[in-house]
Protein backbone atom coordinates (compact mmCIF):
# COMPACT_ATOMS: atom_id res chain seq x y z
CA UNK A 1 0.00 0.00 0.00
CA UNK A 2 3.16 2.18 0.56
CA UNK A 3 3.56 2.55 -3.18
CA UNK A 4 -0.29 4.20 -3.75
CA UNK A 5 0.44 6.29 -0.81
CA UNK A 6 0.89 9.69 -2.94
CA UNK A 7 -2.27 8.84 -5.18
CA UNK A 8 -5.57 10.64 -4.09
CA UNK A 9 -9.11 10.61 -3.82
CA UNK A 10 -10.94 13.84 -5.49
CA UNK A 11 -13.48 15.57 -6.64
CA UNK A 12 -13.07 17.55 -9.35
CA UNK A 13 -14.67 20.11 -11.54
CA UNK A 14 -18.35 19.55 -10.00
CA UNK A 15 -20.88 21.99 -10.79
CA UNK A 16 -22.78 23.27 -7.91
CA UNK A 17 -24.91 26.21 -7.86
CA UNK A 18 -24.96 29.44 -5.48
CA UNK A 19 -27.16 27.78 -2.80
CA UNK A 20 -25.84 24.91 -2.70
CA UNK A 21 -27.29 22.58 -5.63
CA UNK A 22 -25.19 19.89 -7.46
CA UNK A 23 -28.20 18.19 -9.41
CA UNK A 24 -32.09 19.69 -9.81
CA UNK A 25 -35.09 17.70 -9.04
CA UNK A 26 -36.73 15.30 -10.59
CA UNK A 27 -33.60 13.24 -12.64
CA UNK A 28 -35.20 11.31 -15.84
CA UNK A 29 -33.91 10.56 -19.55
CA UNK A 30 -34.49 14.14 -20.51
CA UNK A 31 -33.64 15.82 -17.60
CA UNK A 32 -30.05 13.71 -16.87
CA UNK A 33 -29.21 16.94 -14.11
CA UNK A 34 -32.72 17.22 -13.12
CA UNK A 35 -35.09 20.28 -13.91
CA UNK A 36 -32.17 23.36 -14.37
CA UNK A 37 -29.53 20.63 -13.85
CA UNK A 38 -27.94 21.43 -16.85
CA UNK A 39 -27.55 25.18 -16.15
CA UNK A 40 -24.94 24.57 -13.34
CA UNK A 41 -22.85 23.54 -16.18
CA UNK A 42 -23.31 26.16 -18.56
CA UNK A 43 -19.58 27.33 -17.98
CA UNK A 44 -18.12 24.00 -18.93
CA UNK A 45 -19.46 24.10 -22.21
CA UNK A 46 -17.49 27.34 -22.86
CA UNK A 47 -13.89 25.57 -22.85
CA UNK A 48 -12.49 23.21 -25.20
CA UNK A 49 -12.27 20.71 -23.24
CA UNK A 50 -15.72 19.93 -23.28
CA UNK A 51 -15.74 20.78 -27.22
CA UNK A 52 -12.89 17.55 -26.98
CA UNK A 53 -14.90 15.55 -25.32
CA UNK A 54 -17.84 16.08 -27.78
CA UNK A 55 -15.67 16.19 -30.80
CA UNK A 56 -15.69 12.27 -30.29
CA UNK A 57 -18.94 12.33 -30.51
CA UNK A 58 -20.45 10.89 -34.06
CA UNK A 59 -21.41 14.43 -34.62
CA UNK A 60 -16.85 15.41 -34.96
CA UNK A 61 -17.37 16.93 -38.28
CA UNK A 62 -20.68 18.95 -37.51
CA UNK A 63 -18.93 20.66 -34.25
CA UNK A 64 -15.45 21.08 -35.44
CA UNK A 65 -13.70 20.24 -33.11
CA UNK A 66 -12.19 23.71 -31.30
CA UNK A 67 -10.42 25.51 -34.05
CA UNK A 68 -11.66 29.15 -34.20
CA UNK A 69 -13.63 28.36 -31.05
CA UNK A 70 -13.21 31.73 -28.19
CA UNK A 71 -13.34 29.79 -25.37
CA UNK A 72 -13.00 30.63 -21.83
CA UNK A 73 -9.66 30.30 -20.95
CA UNK A 74 -9.68 30.21 -17.11
CA UNK A 75 -12.57 27.88 -16.68
CA UNK A 76 -10.65 25.70 -19.43
CA UNK A 77 -7.34 25.62 -17.74
CA UNK A 78 -9.32 24.06 -14.57
CA UNK A 79 -11.25 22.17 -16.50
CA UNK A 80 -8.17 20.18 -17.91
CA UNK A 81 -6.72 19.94 -14.47
CA UNK A 82 -9.53 17.79 -13.25
CA UNK A 83 -9.30 15.34 -15.85
CA UNK A 84 -5.48 15.41 -15.22
CA UNK A 85 -4.15 12.12 -13.36
CA UNK A 86 -6.72 10.33 -12.99
CA UNK A 87 -6.31 6.72 -13.19
CA UNK A 88 -10.10 5.22 -12.35
CA UNK A 89 -13.34 6.98 -11.82
CA UNK A 90 -16.21 6.03 -9.51
CA UNK A 91 -20.13 7.25 -10.57
CA UNK A 92 -23.01 6.53 -8.88
CA UNK A 93 -25.55 4.58 -10.63
CA UNK A 94 -28.17 8.08 -11.31
CA UNK A 95 -25.04 9.59 -13.07
CA UNK A 96 -24.18 6.46 -15.45
CA UNK A 97 -28.51 6.29 -16.78
CA UNK A 98 -31.89 7.20 -15.86
CA UNK A 99 -33.28 3.26 -15.88
CA UNK A 100 -33.79 1.94 -12.38
CA UNK A 101 -34.10 -1.63 -10.91
CA UNK A 102 -32.03 -4.76 -12.39
CA UNK A 103 -30.37 -4.70 -15.47
CA UNK A 104 -32.35 -7.76 -16.70
CA UNK A 105 -35.62 -5.43 -16.07
CA UNK A 106 -36.72 -4.73 -19.39
CA UNK A 107 -34.39 -4.24 -22.66
CA UNK A 108 -33.95 -1.03 -22.44
CA UNK A 109 -32.50 -1.73 -18.87
CA UNK A 110 -30.27 -4.47 -20.81
CA UNK A 111 -29.18 -2.06 -23.34
CA UNK A 112 -28.64 1.41 -21.37
CA UNK A 113 -24.58 1.93 -21.70
CA UNK A 114 -24.33 5.36 -19.88
CA UNK A 115 -25.42 8.66 -20.96
CA UNK A 116 -22.66 9.14 -23.78
CA UNK A 117 -21.98 7.72 -26.57
CA UNK A 118 -19.74 4.48 -27.43
CA UNK A 119 -16.78 6.31 -26.63
CA UNK A 120 -17.26 7.57 -23.12
CA UNK A 121 -15.11 10.83 -21.36
CA UNK A 122 -13.00 9.00 -19.23
CA UNK A 123 -10.80 6.73 -20.94
CA UNK A 124 -10.00 4.77 -17.99
CA UNK A 125 -11.96 1.70 -15.11
CA UNK A 126 -15.46 3.09 -14.53
CA UNK A 127 -16.89 1.98 -11.00
CA UNK A 128 -20.39 2.30 -11.21
CA UNK A 129 -22.29 1.97 -7.61
CA UNK A 130 -25.35 0.31 -8.15
CA UNK A 131 -27.64 -2.26 -6.13
CA UNK A 132 -27.60 -4.68 -9.06
CA UNK A 133 -25.20 -7.03 -10.21
CA UNK A 134 -24.25 -6.84 -14.17
CA UNK A 135 -21.03 -8.10 -16.27
CA UNK A 136 -18.49 -5.12 -17.03
CA UNK A 137 -19.24 -3.02 -20.34
CA UNK A 138 -16.43 -2.46 -22.26
CA UNK A 139 -16.33 0.36 -24.78
CA UNK A 140 -14.21 2.42 -27.07
CA UNK A 141 -11.45 4.47 -25.96
CA UNK A 142 -10.43 2.59 -22.90
CA UNK A 143 -13.57 3.27 -20.48
CA UNK A 144 -15.07 0.12 -18.82
CA UNK A 145 -18.05 0.49 -16.69
CA UNK A 146 -17.08 -2.49 -13.72
CA UNK A 147 -20.70 -2.40 -11.56
CA UNK A 148 -19.86 -3.00 -7.70
CA UNK A 149 -22.78 -4.17 -5.81
CA UNK A 150 -20.86 -4.06 -2.19
CA UNK A 151 -21.14 -0.63 -1.27
CA UNK A 152 -17.94 2.79 -1.59
CA UNK A 153 -15.34 0.99 0.13
CA UNK A 154 -15.08 -1.98 -1.58
CA UNK A 155 -16.13 0.65 -4.70
CA UNK A 156 -12.69 2.75 -3.78
CA UNK A 157 -10.74 -0.46 -3.13
CA UNK A 158 -11.05 -1.37 -6.40
CA UNK A 159 -10.51 1.41 -8.17
CA UNK A 160 -7.45 2.28 -6.73
CA UNK A 161 -6.17 -0.63 -7.90
CA UNK A 162 -7.10 -0.20 -10.97
CA UNK A 163 -5.84 3.28 -10.64
CA UNK A 164 -2.52 2.35 -10.18
CA UNK A 165 -0.34 5.79 -8.63
CA UNK A 166 -2.85 8.12 -10.20
CA UNK A 167 -5.59 9.58 -8.65
CA UNK A 168 -9.15 8.33 -8.06
CA UNK A 169 -12.06 10.57 -9.07
CA UNK A 170 -15.39 10.61 -7.57
CA UNK A 171 -17.47 12.02 -10.74
CA UNK A 172 -20.88 11.91 -8.79
CA UNK A 173 -23.60 12.47 -8.45
CA UNK A 174 -24.56 14.58 -5.34
CA UNK A 175 -25.51 10.90 -3.56
CA UNK A 176 -22.05 9.57 -4.51
CA UNK A 177 -20.17 12.30 -2.93
CA UNK A 178 -22.38 12.59 0.21
CA UNK A 179 -21.37 8.87 1.10
CA UNK A 180 -18.04 9.05 0.25
CA UNK A 181 -17.68 12.17 2.04
CA UNK A 182 -19.26 11.00 5.10
CA UNK A 183 -17.13 7.97 5.00
CA UNK A 184 -14.39 10.43 5.33
CA UNK A 185 -12.83 8.98 2.17
CA UNK A 186 -12.08 12.27 -0.02
CA UNK A 187 -9.05 14.05 0.17
CA UNK A 188 -9.61 17.23 -2.26
CA UNK A 189 -12.40 18.72 -3.86
CA UNK A 190 -12.79 21.35 -6.87
CA UNK A 191 -16.06 22.63 -6.93
CA UNK A 192 -17.31 25.07 -9.79
CA UNK A 193 -19.99 27.37 -8.22
CA UNK A 194 -22.05 28.67 -11.09
CA UNK A 195 -24.06 32.09 -11.19
CA UNK A 196 -27.33 29.93 -11.05
CA UNK A 197 -29.50 29.63 -8.00
CA UNK A 198 -31.50 26.21 -8.60
CA UNK A 199 -34.16 26.97 -5.38
CA UNK A 200 -34.45 23.35 -5.38
CA UNK A 201 -32.59 19.81 -5.84
CA UNK A 202 -29.75 17.59 -4.46
CA UNK A 203 -28.19 19.96 -1.73
CA UNK A 204 -24.12 18.52 -1.68
CA UNK A 205 -23.23 19.81 1.66
CA UNK A 206 -27.11 20.19 3.69
CA UNK A 207 -26.41 18.04 7.18
CA UNK A 208 -22.57 17.53 6.49
CA UNK A 209 -19.97 19.90 8.87
CA UNK A 210 -16.84 20.08 6.10
CA UNK A 211 -15.12 21.69 8.68
CA UNK A 212 -15.42 18.50 11.30
CA UNK A 213 -14.49 16.61 8.01
CA UNK A 214 -11.22 18.26 8.27
CA UNK A 215 -12.02 20.66 5.10
CA UNK A 216 -10.38 24.25 4.30
CA UNK A 217 -10.72 26.13 1.62
CA UNK A 218 -7.18 26.70 0.03
CA UNK A 219 -7.89 28.36 -3.22
CA UNK A 220 -10.55 30.25 -5.08
CA UNK A 221 -10.29 30.91 -9.12
CA UNK A 222 -12.19 33.29 -10.63
CA UNK A 223 -13.09 31.55 -13.74
CA UNK A 224 -15.09 33.29 -17.06
CA UNK A 225 -18.43 31.48 -16.30
CA UNK A 226 -17.98 29.71 -12.46
CA UNK A 227 -16.12 30.36 -9.50
CA UNK A 228 -13.59 27.38 -9.11
CA UNK A 229 -13.13 26.83 -5.14
CA UNK A 230 -10.60 24.08 -3.85
CA UNK A 231 -11.37 22.74 -0.91
CA UNK A 232 -8.50 19.95 0.84
CA UNK A 233 -8.45 17.52 4.03
CA UNK A 234 -5.78 18.10 6.62
CA UNK B 1 -45.74 56.04 -2.18
CA UNK B 2 -44.89 56.93 -6.13
CA UNK B 3 -42.04 58.85 -5.10
CA UNK B 4 -40.12 56.01 -3.65
CA UNK B 5 -41.45 53.54 -5.92
CA UNK B 6 -36.89 53.73 -7.34
CA UNK B 7 -36.23 53.12 -3.86
CA UNK B 8 -34.44 49.84 -2.86
CA UNK B 9 -34.47 46.91 0.18
CA UNK B 10 -31.18 45.56 -0.41
CA UNK B 11 -28.62 43.52 1.38
CA UNK B 12 -25.20 44.60 0.98
CA UNK B 13 -21.65 42.96 1.35
CA UNK B 14 -23.53 40.34 3.43
CA UNK B 15 -20.89 37.40 4.21
CA UNK B 16 -21.22 33.77 3.69
CA UNK B 17 -19.10 30.95 4.27
CA UNK B 18 -18.57 28.89 1.04
CA UNK B 19 -20.93 25.97 2.78
CA UNK B 20 -23.42 28.82 3.14
CA UNK B 21 -23.61 29.81 6.81
CA UNK B 22 -23.89 33.69 7.50
CA UNK B 23 -22.83 33.31 11.36
CA UNK B 24 -21.42 30.62 13.33
CA UNK B 25 -23.05 28.77 15.93
CA UNK B 26 -23.37 30.22 20.33
CA UNK B 27 -23.57 33.68 19.82
CA UNK B 28 -22.02 34.90 22.92
CA UNK B 29 -20.96 38.78 23.88
CA UNK B 30 -17.42 37.41 23.01
CA UNK B 31 -18.77 35.99 19.53
CA UNK B 32 -20.77 38.32 17.74
CA UNK B 33 -20.84 36.80 15.20
CA UNK B 34 -21.30 33.13 16.40
CA UNK B 35 -18.36 30.81 16.97
CA UNK B 36 -15.84 31.58 13.92
CA UNK B 37 -18.29 33.80 12.58
CA UNK B 38 -15.47 36.07 12.30
CA UNK B 39 -13.76 34.23 9.96
CA UNK B 40 -16.58 34.99 7.24
CA UNK B 41 -15.47 38.43 7.57
CA UNK B 42 -11.94 38.61 6.91
CA UNK B 43 -12.08 39.80 2.98
CA UNK B 44 -13.79 43.38 4.96
CA UNK B 45 -10.75 43.62 7.21
CA UNK B 46 -8.43 44.16 4.21
CA UNK B 47 -10.07 47.52 3.34
CA UNK B 48 -10.23 50.71 4.14
CA UNK B 49 -13.53 51.21 3.93
CA UNK B 50 -13.75 49.14 7.19
CA UNK B 51 -10.38 50.94 8.49
CA UNK B 52 -12.33 53.96 8.04
CA UNK B 53 -15.12 52.83 9.83
CA UNK B 54 -12.20 51.67 12.26
CA UNK B 55 -10.81 55.01 12.45
CA UNK B 56 -13.56 56.66 13.97
CA UNK B 57 -13.16 54.72 16.83
CA UNK B 58 -11.42 56.16 19.84
CA UNK B 59 -8.48 54.09 18.61
CA UNK B 60 -7.98 56.23 15.86
CA UNK B 61 -4.19 57.14 16.06
CA UNK B 62 -3.40 53.89 17.04
CA UNK B 63 -4.58 52.56 13.38
CA UNK B 64 -3.30 55.65 12.14
CA UNK B 65 -6.51 55.34 9.06
CA UNK B 66 -5.84 54.59 5.93
CA UNK B 67 -2.68 56.24 4.84
CA UNK B 68 0.07 53.57 3.88
CA UNK B 69 -2.51 50.52 4.50
CA UNK B 70 -2.10 48.45 1.26
CA UNK B 71 -5.72 47.94 1.15
CA UNK B 72 -7.40 45.49 -1.61
CA UNK B 73 -9.17 47.22 -4.10
CA UNK B 74 -11.65 45.44 -5.39
CA UNK B 75 -13.05 44.30 -2.24
CA UNK B 76 -12.73 47.93 -0.95
CA UNK B 77 -14.86 48.90 -3.73
CA UNK B 78 -17.62 46.42 -3.63
CA UNK B 79 -17.73 47.58 0.45
CA UNK B 80 -18.28 51.32 -0.41
CA UNK B 81 -20.69 50.59 -2.94
CA UNK B 82 -22.98 48.64 -0.73
CA UNK B 83 -22.91 51.86 1.61
CA UNK B 84 -24.07 54.12 -0.73
CA UNK B 85 -27.30 55.28 -1.06
CA UNK B 86 -28.65 53.54 2.31
CA UNK B 87 -31.01 55.86 3.93
CA UNK B 88 -31.79 53.47 6.75
CA UNK B 89 -30.74 50.33 8.30
CA UNK B 90 -33.25 47.42 9.24
CA UNK B 91 -30.98 45.28 12.09
CA UNK B 92 -32.24 41.74 14.49
CA UNK B 93 -31.99 42.68 17.65
CA UNK B 94 -28.92 40.08 17.89
CA UNK B 95 -27.19 41.94 15.71
CA UNK B 96 -27.93 45.02 17.93
CA UNK B 97 -26.24 42.63 20.72
CA UNK B 98 -25.83 40.20 22.77
CA UNK B 99 -28.39 41.11 25.69
CA UNK B 100 -31.86 39.16 25.90
CA UNK B 101 -35.41 39.59 27.58
CA UNK B 102 -36.87 42.98 28.20
CA UNK B 103 -34.46 46.59 27.78
CA UNK B 104 -35.13 46.92 31.52
CA UNK B 105 -34.14 43.70 32.90
CA UNK B 106 -30.73 44.55 33.89
CA UNK B 107 -28.35 47.20 34.00
CA UNK B 108 -26.46 45.23 31.41
CA UNK B 109 -29.67 45.43 29.27
CA UNK B 110 -30.17 49.38 29.67
CA UNK B 111 -27.31 50.23 29.14
CA UNK B 112 -26.60 47.99 25.66
CA UNK B 113 -25.90 50.74 23.28
CA UNK B 114 -24.81 48.14 20.21
CA UNK B 115 -22.03 46.23 19.27
CA UNK B 116 -20.20 49.55 18.37
CA UNK B 117 -18.84 52.83 19.86
CA UNK B 118 -20.65 56.26 20.41
CA UNK B 119 -20.36 56.53 16.84
CA UNK B 120 -21.95 53.11 14.88
CA UNK B 121 -20.82 53.03 11.26
CA UNK B 122 -24.95 53.74 9.90
CA UNK B 123 -25.10 57.21 9.92
CA UNK B 124 -28.87 57.01 9.32
CA UNK B 125 -32.30 56.09 11.44
CA UNK B 126 -31.35 51.90 12.39
CA UNK B 127 -34.49 49.90 13.07
CA UNK B 128 -33.74 46.70 15.13
CA UNK B 129 -36.61 44.41 14.99
CA UNK B 130 -37.25 43.11 19.35
CA UNK B 131 -39.72 41.65 20.80
CA UNK B 132 -39.13 44.66 23.95
CA UNK B 133 -40.33 48.12 23.27
CA UNK B 134 -37.69 50.84 23.98
CA UNK B 135 -37.02 54.53 23.42
CA UNK B 136 -34.85 55.73 20.78
CA UNK B 137 -31.62 55.65 21.45
CA UNK B 138 -29.63 58.83 19.44
CA UNK B 139 -25.92 58.38 19.03
CA UNK B 140 -23.00 60.49 17.81
CA UNK B 141 -22.84 60.80 13.53
CA UNK B 142 -26.50 61.00 13.11
CA UNK B 143 -27.07 56.94 13.99
CA UNK B 144 -30.31 56.82 15.76
CA UNK B 145 -31.49 53.43 16.91
CA UNK B 146 -35.72 52.94 16.63
CA UNK B 147 -36.64 49.65 18.64
CA UNK B 148 -39.25 47.94 16.52
CA UNK B 149 -41.57 45.68 18.09
CA UNK B 150 -44.23 44.62 15.62
CA UNK B 151 -42.55 42.96 12.86
CA UNK B 152 -40.83 43.30 10.03
CA UNK B 153 -43.22 44.83 7.64
CA UNK B 154 -43.64 47.68 10.01
CA UNK B 155 -40.40 48.20 10.52
CA UNK B 156 -39.62 48.36 6.66
CA UNK B 157 -42.66 50.66 6.62
CA UNK B 158 -41.13 52.88 9.34
CA UNK B 159 -37.73 52.49 7.49
CA UNK B 160 -39.24 53.70 4.05
CA UNK B 161 -40.50 56.80 5.32
CA UNK B 162 -37.23 57.61 6.90
CA UNK B 163 -35.03 56.86 3.87
CA UNK B 164 -36.57 59.54 1.90
CA UNK B 165 -35.74 57.87 -2.05
CA UNK B 166 -32.76 56.45 -0.68
CA UNK B 167 -32.99 52.75 -0.63
CA UNK B 168 -33.31 50.51 2.61
CA UNK B 169 -30.66 47.97 3.39
CA UNK B 170 -31.26 44.86 5.81
CA UNK B 171 -28.08 44.55 7.64
CA UNK B 172 -28.54 41.29 9.43
CA UNK B 173 -28.38 38.57 10.93
CA UNK B 174 -29.16 35.41 8.67
CA UNK B 175 -32.66 35.19 10.78
CA UNK B 176 -33.51 38.86 9.77
CA UNK B 177 -32.39 38.46 5.92
CA UNK B 178 -34.40 34.88 6.02
CA UNK B 179 -37.96 36.94 7.37
CA UNK B 180 -37.61 39.37 4.98
CA UNK B 181 -36.64 37.12 2.19
CA UNK B 182 -39.66 34.93 3.02
CA UNK B 183 -42.28 37.87 2.92
CA UNK B 184 -41.09 39.09 -0.58
CA UNK B 185 -39.69 42.05 0.95
CA UNK B 186 -36.17 42.45 -0.95
CA UNK B 187 -35.08 43.56 -4.08
CA UNK B 188 -31.27 42.77 -4.67
CA UNK B 189 -28.06 41.17 -2.19
CA UNK B 190 -24.85 41.60 -1.99
CA UNK B 191 -23.27 38.48 -0.88
CA UNK B 192 -19.33 38.11 0.06
CA UNK B 193 -18.48 34.13 -0.42
CA UNK B 194 -15.87 34.32 1.95
CA UNK B 195 -13.05 31.26 1.17
CA UNK B 196 -14.10 29.52 4.72
CA UNK B 197 -16.06 26.49 5.77
CA UNK B 198 -18.17 27.04 8.65
CA UNK B 199 -19.70 23.83 8.86
CA UNK B 200 -22.47 24.74 11.60
CA UNK B 201 -23.93 28.02 12.00
CA UNK B 202 -26.73 30.00 10.89
CA UNK B 203 -27.59 28.77 7.25
CA UNK B 204 -28.38 32.22 5.13
CA UNK B 205 -30.56 29.81 2.71
CA UNK B 206 -31.87 26.69 3.68
CA UNK B 207 -35.62 25.70 2.89
CA UNK B 208 -35.97 28.53 0.65
CA UNK B 209 -36.12 28.65 -2.65
CA UNK B 210 -34.57 31.84 -4.06
CA UNK B 211 -35.50 30.82 -8.02
CA UNK B 212 -38.99 30.96 -6.49
CA UNK B 213 -39.10 33.63 -4.72
CA UNK B 214 -37.92 34.94 -7.92
CA UNK B 215 -34.31 36.36 -7.53
CA UNK B 216 -31.39 35.51 -10.45
CA UNK B 217 -27.66 36.09 -10.24
CA UNK B 218 -27.10 39.14 -12.19
CA UNK B 219 -23.17 39.88 -11.27
CA UNK B 220 -20.17 37.80 -10.07
CA UNK B 221 -17.08 39.90 -9.01
CA UNK B 222 -13.98 38.15 -7.73
CA UNK B 223 -12.38 40.49 -4.91
CA UNK B 224 -8.88 39.63 -3.21
CA UNK B 225 -10.57 37.86 -0.40
CA UNK B 226 -14.33 36.81 -0.97
CA UNK B 227 -16.57 36.15 -4.31
CA UNK B 228 -18.83 38.81 -4.75
CA UNK B 229 -22.55 37.39 -6.02
CA UNK B 230 -24.77 39.72 -6.83
CA UNK B 231 -28.70 38.48 -6.50
CA UNK B 232 -31.63 40.31 -7.93
CA UNK B 233 -35.10 39.65 -8.37
CA UNK B 234 -37.59 39.70 -11.68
Amino acid sequence: MHLTTMSKVKVGAFSISLDGFGAGPRQDINNPLGVRGLELHNWFFETAVFKKIHGQAADMEKTGGTEGFDFHKNDNDIAAQAFENVGAWILGRNMFGPVRGSWDASPENAEWKGWWDDNPPYHTPVFVLTHHARAPLAMEGGTTFYFVTDGVHSALQKAKAASGNKDVRIGGGVSTIRQFLAAGLIDEMHLAMSPVLLGEGEHLFHGMNLHDLGFTSVRTVAGEGATHVFLKKG
